[in-house]
């Protein structure tokens, strides 16, 4: 049993964590370890919103992702889909960087920039959006139910810890993240705007401490019984929380909450999801989890039914932000897409 | 907005509170007040086993409780009725003493001792046990869903806070025991038994930072579909979490649990009803609480239902105790009442 805190972020307290040594968490979780050299990382969310015609988006889609593969492009990408708060589809990219100066290199080279910033960007019928999200290694945390299936940021983060003590109890996701050993991580600040005259083009600027959590499930493997529990049980409460959140969450402190379903090369979805959603603070997700009931029915039924879900693969990443270090940048989006103003 | 911790027991912390100052609850709660000279309080139970006859148990529970009448006797009691672990009808008083002196004065009298003492009660046909309970200021917390309505221990302390900040979240009844400001109150020991040669009386010794929960709830003022969700879609739900806890509890650390339903003057049920259970630690109560699929079960439905219920009052007191500060007495009890070993 280990610290989720790796040994070398680790530092003398001035806030205690809520269990003590001597807890045994329930059932085992893993987190993503990153080497000390990685001090900072990229995860940076590319969107294609669909006005009429899917296809039109997908050929846009197609040609953003292309920029990928140019040098200094990402180390580890996803592609999902799904309908945002407006009924809009989206296709998006989810893209990691290990280095935000590789990330700041490939961004700013001739062809992306120029991409970016073409006017044709405003008038091919499609909405575009970048939002970019660079943490520092005290800021984010990752669990994994899996140790051999790392996703998200912690492909780019290329290790994996032994079991660890800090999950399982309401509070975990706080005490995984390095700086609560020090840091209450309270907001500041607002949502801050800024749209082109005709605004096409609008930019928002996040908050000190603004959280966000990206929490998938990889049901893939599972077969038979555990599928049909997965699929009949679990899920449709899922999709309720995530529900909730699209449309009511900013009566909880959530900001956007977007639920997405991977697919593969050829757009077809595949059997892996997550919920990405973004929060007034750390504490407002911590709220919403503990007592919303449609969370605390997932959490409920995940803890019934884990021992039998030996293939259902579940982790998720949560990190805070100081305020520079979030961009948030749509083009030709409806009002209310992301954390765009409705 | 106030803390559930007393002004005159709150000191420089070592250890932190989960939520910050700005923490709005969800709902307001309020916390016992006792004056600062009441440093330490009695929380008695008073058991009457029915074997065969429960007439003759009803008798021997008259005479018993004619003894609280006597000098220095409690400041608050309680009667119930419960069926308990081994589906043993049991009839009991709950009692408080604001203080310890006075309950010693009570207990060591003549009259009292000798009753307790003497070799009748081996031979009534009926089983007998006490277990005290002395909680100091700084080991227990209470908290009430109405300011007008103490229960229990609040009765004998005699006064209430206003609105109080640490509550409706998990770790609050943690953050309400003014001794975490500074202590984990992590247990250290194990039960011990003493028995008489014939086994008919036994003693059993707790140890440190053993914990303690009286949870109740009061649905005598509900009405119409308020009574109904009380009593059709939240009492089972609270019914299977007690009864899991009473028969399956050992696996999770809780040592006993008694659902218990208050009684009147004639031994007439009324509508009051409370769970008291005992625990190896605060943590353990904690664990249970936070991850138990009934308990979830139970805080979610009364989150949603909360402001359909606003007659419906719900109160607990929760404490941890010094190793020599508990006492279980059991006198021709079957084995596995209370604490005793099965």
């Amino acid at each position: 049993m280990e610290s989720a805190i790796d040994a070398h972020l680790q530092c003398p307290r001035t806030r205690t964590r809520r269990v003590g040594d001597a807890f045994q968490p329930p059932y085992p979780a893993y987190s993503a370890r990153a080497p000390q050299t990685m001090t900072q990382v990229v995860m940076a969310y590319f969107g294609v919103q669909v006005h009429q015609d899917v296809d039109r988006a997908q050929d846009a889609f197609v040609r953003m992702s292309s920029l990928f593969k140019l040098p200094d492009g990402p180390g580890h990408r996803d592609t999902v889909r799904f309908a945002d708060a407006n009924g809009a589809e989206t296709l998006m990219a989810i893209a990691y960087w290990g280095d935000p100066l590789q990330f700041q290199r490939w961004r700013d080279s001739a062809e992306v920039s120029e991409w970016w910033k073409s006017d044709e960007r405003l008038h091919e019928g499609v909405g575009y959006f970048r939002e970019v999200l660079m943490p520092r290694d005290m800021q984010y945390e990752t669990a994994y139910s899996s140790p051999h299936h790392p996703e998200g940021v912690g492909v780019v983060m290329g290790g994996m810890s032994g079991e660890i003590l800090e999950h399982g109890y309401w509070g975990s996701m706080r005490d995984r993240i390095p700086l609560s050993q020090t840091d209450t991580m309270t907001p500041s600040g607002g949502l801050c705007v800024r749209a082109d005259d005709d605004k096409r083009r609008v930019m928002v600027f996040g908050h000190q401490n603004l959280a966000v959590i990206r929490s998938g499930q990889d049901w893939t493997d599972t077969i038979r019984e555990e599928r049909r529990l997965y699929v009949e049980e679990i899920e449709p409460t899922l999709r309720a929380g995530m529900e909730f959140l699209r449309d009511q969450g900013a009566d909880v402190g959530c900001y956007s909450n977007r639920y997405v379903r991977h697919v593969d090369g050829d757009g077809q979805p595949i059997e892996k999801s997550f919920g990405i959603s973004h929060w007034a603070s750390l504490a407002h997700l911590e709220r919403w989890a503990e007592s919303h009931e449609t969370h605390l029915t997932i959490f409920g039924k995940f803890l019934r039914y884990v021992p039998e879900l030996p293939n259902l693969r579940l982790y998720h990443e949560v990190a805070v932000f100081d305020s520079n270090a979030q961009g948030y940048e749509y083009i030709a989006c409806r009002p209310g897409t992301g954390l765009m103003p409705r």
